[in-house]
């Protein structure tokens, strides 16, 4: 893996992922976990560092993880291109199972995975090797370039809510760090940004593991938005001082009544939403809609690692053996949401109906 | 300052602070920056040596500051017990305003200081200068006892509105490192644990100077209580899924309405208590009333470094020069306060006719 550390104006906003050159080419991103202190690119020649990338969390956000993982099969092939077919799709399933291992559980990176097995299978046997190389490229930018238009149809339609002026209060990082480009909440704050309207963005930093001071605070800044830090225990005083007029979060899994889950903390900032009179909105594309699940209930809580808070960023900060509950997600009922903003609109108000009517459109 | 590193069993509790010597002594603390990792007591022996502990909080909670002051003043005239009158009461003065200054909100760091001068001047022309010191040494001796006696008083009321097997909520550190011994919110869960009653605590982080986890958590591990360490962001959580059946935090300044200011994210806590139909308790001790002031309106709050939010575990989490936001406490208004526990009973509900009924009591 290579190393290439930028310096750029403040300004200047290299892309999440991309892939330079043809089909001989190689995948470049930013390493998150450099953030935000450097803004370092890593070039990614091999599938296992693209593995250790996605696992390491070096790329991270389910969109951008599918997008690299796809190019990682690229990756895979490369050194294929003069074998014959079956040593082609050996080692393209190679690729995809060890690329599939890096984080079993995200959505995005299997289904990424199959639909570049899907293009590959198509053409075995009525094209040559090289073709299915060219084509498995064309795929991938193909995945690339969707998640780049759902983002900016995201953002199109979700800047409309925003008034000249506001200030808005978002969580974790739902930002273009998490796609190719333009991200899910932090797309509607763009949007509007480059509409002119005139923003003041908090951003929690979103304990334990910082996504907001890290990655969104540093998107907002480099947009050249007006962009405040706070702790999460500082948004409630944030609303009560007249400080925000909306709230947006991005979604991980959204049941097929509205119920939402994100990132810890969300749920609570829902509830002081309500509580201040404060529209609060989640933006997500329709991928995120899971309509096997019927409420928040269904939804699994992932509980993660007692360290990430007893020793939040190498240093030691609660006793030794202490109890800890990590919980990495929390369900926002739908009652609390005022919309969700997806690529093809706005729903609202939040109800199964609303959903599936959109989610239907969508399959047209 | 002097250090003095202690090693002792997990069970042994130093005092938080205490006087060492006669009036010739100096001030011994627990410097709280260091915990839970190291438990190092510091020796302050000049009254910018308090003020520096008070300002950097390697004392804090407001009985605490009240009590570190009061000695302060005692170590700002030892140097003026062989001068004239004059010279001893500017020097005392001269404490004082350099004392008080150290933390704005805390209003038992003024309430110890005015008691302090106004010992000293009931005796100026009717006694020596060393027995004015002599009697500030006894009065601050006093201010001590009396938080003693005031935490465990508090400690008995409070212990009764807890039932067996209950899960309480606290935030910050209102515990025996915020008194001179036993604590406010946490007095309340010593006396009931003490009594036999088994609670199951947790305990919010309490970002950004983790008093929660360094401190709250180590007091109560300490003292064998079941305890479990979360993010702030986590409570909403906690309380939608039941585990909690109270909450109760300390205060640093209540108006004569009940409005109470406390740590960054109280406000938030009752908030999400109401919402979850979860009893919210306050417990503090009489001197923490102002009843100069009508409503939380009229609370000045202390806004702090933003680097305790960007640079918070003594590494960089957030990009050069975001703009940050850092109160440090916010108001909690009576409405959203069940009970107010102080030493002489049980304020409930908090109005302002309950409030000054209770502390008139008191003056009998």
């Amino acid at each position: 893996m290579s190393i290439n550390p930028i310096h750029e104006p403040q300004s200047a906003l290299p892309p999440t992922l991309r892939w330079v050159g043809g089909v001989e080419g190689y995948l470049e991103l930013i390493d998150q976990t450099r953030l935000p202190v450097e803004l370092v690119q890593i070039a990614c020649r091999e599938v296992d560092e693209v593995w250790e990338a996605i696992r390491a969390l070096r790329v991270r956000g389910a969109p951008a993880i599918g997008i690299a993982a796809a190019y990682g099969v690229c990756l895979g092939v490369q050194s294929m291109i003069g074998e014959n077919e079956n040593a082609f799709f050996n080692r393209l399933s190679e690729a995809a199972t060890r690329l599939a291992s890096a984080r079993p559980t995200a959505v995005n990176l299997s289904w990424a995975l199959a639909r570049m097995a899907r293009v590959a299978s198509a053409l075995r046997g009525s094209a040559a090797v090289v073709q299915i190389a060219d084509r498995l490229l064309a795929e991938a930018r193909q995945i690339e370039a969707e998640d780049r238009q759902m983002c900016r149809a995201m953002g199109r339609h979700g800047a409309a809510l925003l008034r000249d002026g506001q200030g808005v209060l978002t969580h974790c990082n739902a930002g273009g760090l998490a796609t190719a480009d333009y991200g899910t909440a932090l797309a509607v704050l763009f949007a509007a940004h480059e509409q002119g309207t005139r923003l003041r963005v908090y951003v929690d930093e979103t304990r334990p593991l910082l996504q907001g001071a890290r990655l969104t605070a540093w998107e907002l800044q480099r947009r050249g938005i007006d962009t405040t830090l706070i702790c999460d225990s500082m948004a409630a005083q944030v609303m009560r001082e007249g400080r925000v007029g909306a709230i947006i979060t991005g979604a991980d899994r959204i049941a097929a009544n509205g119920d939402t889950a994100n990132k810890i903390g969300t749920y609570g900032l829902a509830v002081l939403a309500a509580a201040h009179d404060i529209p609060f909105y989640v933006a997500a594309p329709s991928s995120t809609f899971d309509l096997a699940i019927e409420t928040g209930d269904q939804i699994p809580i992932e509980v993660r690692d007692s360290r990430e808070i007893t020793h939040g960023f190498g240093r030691q900060v609660a006793p030794d053996g202490i109890h800890v509950y990590n919980p990495a997600f929390d369900v926002t009922p739908a009652r609390l949401i005022k919309a969700i903003i997806c690529e093809h609109g706005i729903i609202e108000p939040v109800t199964y109906q609303h959903i599936s009517q959109m989610l239907a459109n969508r399959r047209r």
